[in-house]
């Protein structure tokens, strides 16, 4: 089934201790319609200048991705991101952010793109995020990302998204934030109480909780050693959850643990490179063969 | 088979954002021997002073642990040790330490003692754990946990333990420390590369993961919101995973990734309240169901 995601697109600058890239593809949108394109077509809304390179559209393209949702503004600027992370690779510093068009991002979904059943918003301001969905019609299932600075900023907006939404995926802090819980059993719980159906918590290396009525488990990352660059982990996660789902057009309990799985290990391809270079060199075998050890690791 | 454990038996006081207990049973050898006990006999060698009440002992002996090593000083105090936690619940800081009659501690193992099979060198320096091992004769399975002080203090002697045994548990921090690694899956095959045939890195809240030479996995935390007091998690995680292997007499592949996982729930038993006072109120059968859970949580 189609899958829509509405979010960044961006140039991405990032430090590691050992390396560092400049200006590569990135955004929260881009990551997400990558991983999500090994299991489905994705219809991408997005944002960027005429500094864009049509080779970066191209690739995407390439990939199942219908790119005619992405909007591009004559005499503007992409948005561009700097960011650099200690010596854990974990946590990072945001050095640099230019909103550019991005700032003023006005979503307007392409008319067949209104009907998609599958449905991911990406970063963006939680009234961003309900402008896309006064768009859709009959959505099957409704997922949202969000982030520290909307929860600070804009609470009142993003509490009433979460009347809106089926699912919501946010950060172990972003949740912490939120509820003002500290043992992160209870924050994902408080969360789901505010709206959504369920409630996917990333814990970064440490994998991902989810949360619905009557379910709560963990599900740790795959353990790897070649932690080049941990950017887009977070929506190479959502992508590989929300396009295994879109795939299999079920979301019943137990294909959202698989697409917890696959999303797992979505992301733990991505943090192998830089940008999306180590996600183009995979087809949907690596993942299935991945998920094959995982499910191996964690029996017992 | 019968598993022997050398360690400290102290006094604990405790301070969590909610509640404080003062002077409460604790001690790795403790919380190891408890926590072994659901599997196995624990033969217990430790040191207190003359302060320790005789309950305490009891309380041991009617677990099958065998106190026969506890040596008790005249005239000298017990270990003494006091912590507050942070509002995580993961960090600690260490308000006070009054190692007392544990800082001459001179371990003599009962001539019974000595054919152990399964050993368990907990908490102490290096050349304390070395002399427990001088008095063992033959046995099958040594695993030794260490901590940041002796890493830093007594690197010599612990790199020459480590040749000595064929399991090191310790936590994430202490093997970054260990190793100069920050990859935590890089660390734990440099430490196993130090000597240990396997090692187990303890995360916390996140769970733990397994290194040997040709398996690395993680097994996450069992989710619990009942996070009372995380003093022991690491020593009755060590008890479970030690006495199932003892039970067993066996520690192939599969049988230590079973270990791994009663340890990793006889410590979320543990963590849901103060001193012993969970591992008091539960028996084998509880460990059992929530295996069951804890099984059907990671499978897909």
């Amino acid at each position: 089934m189609s899958l829509l995601v509405v979010g960044s697109v961006a140039f991405d600058s990032v430090e590691t201790p050992t390396a560092r890239r400049d200006d590569v593809l990135g955004g929260s949108a881009v990551y997400f319609s990558y991983a999500a394109s090994y299991f489905t077509g994705v219809r991408l809304v997005g944002v960027v200048g005429d500094d864009w390179p049509e080779e970066h559209t191209k690739f995407l393209q390439n990939r199942k991705v219908d790119t005619s949702g992405l909007q591009v503004i004559a005499g503007k600027k992409t948005f561009r991101w700097t960011g650099k992370y200690h010596a854990n690779m974990n946590d990072r510093d945001t050095l640099e952010v230019h909103l550019n068009v991005f700032g003023e991002f006005d979503p307007v979904l392409p008319e067949d793109f209104q009907r998609s059943p599958f449905v991911f918003l990406a970063n963006g301001s939680p009234g961003v995020q309900m402008k896309v969905l006064d768009q859709v019609r009959g959505p099957r299932l409704v997922v949202a990302d969000t982030m520290d600075l909307w929860i600070r900023e804009t609470r009142d907006e993003l509490m009433a998204l979460l009347q809106r939404i089926d699912g919501l995926v946010l950060n172990d802090s972003e949740a912490k934030l939120l509820t003002g819980e500290e043992n992160l059993v209870k924050a994902g719980h408080r969360v789901r109480e505010m709206g959504p159906r369920f409630v996917v918590v990333k814990k970064g290396e440490h994998g991902a909780m989810f949360f619905s009525e009557h379910e709560t488990y963990v599900m740790p990352a795959y353990p790897t050693e070649d932690v080049v660059d941990p950017t887009g982990a977070g929506d190479s996660f959502a992508g590989g959850m929300m396009g295994y789902l879109a795939e299999k057009n079920n979301f019943d309990s137990s294909t959202l643990k698989e697409a917890m799985a696959y999303g797992t290990l979505v992301a733990s391809f991505n943090v192998e490179d830089f940008s999306l270079d180590r996600m183009k060199g995979i087809e949907r075998a690596d993942l299935d063969r991945r998920l094959e050890e995982y499910r191996k690791m964690l029996s017992f």
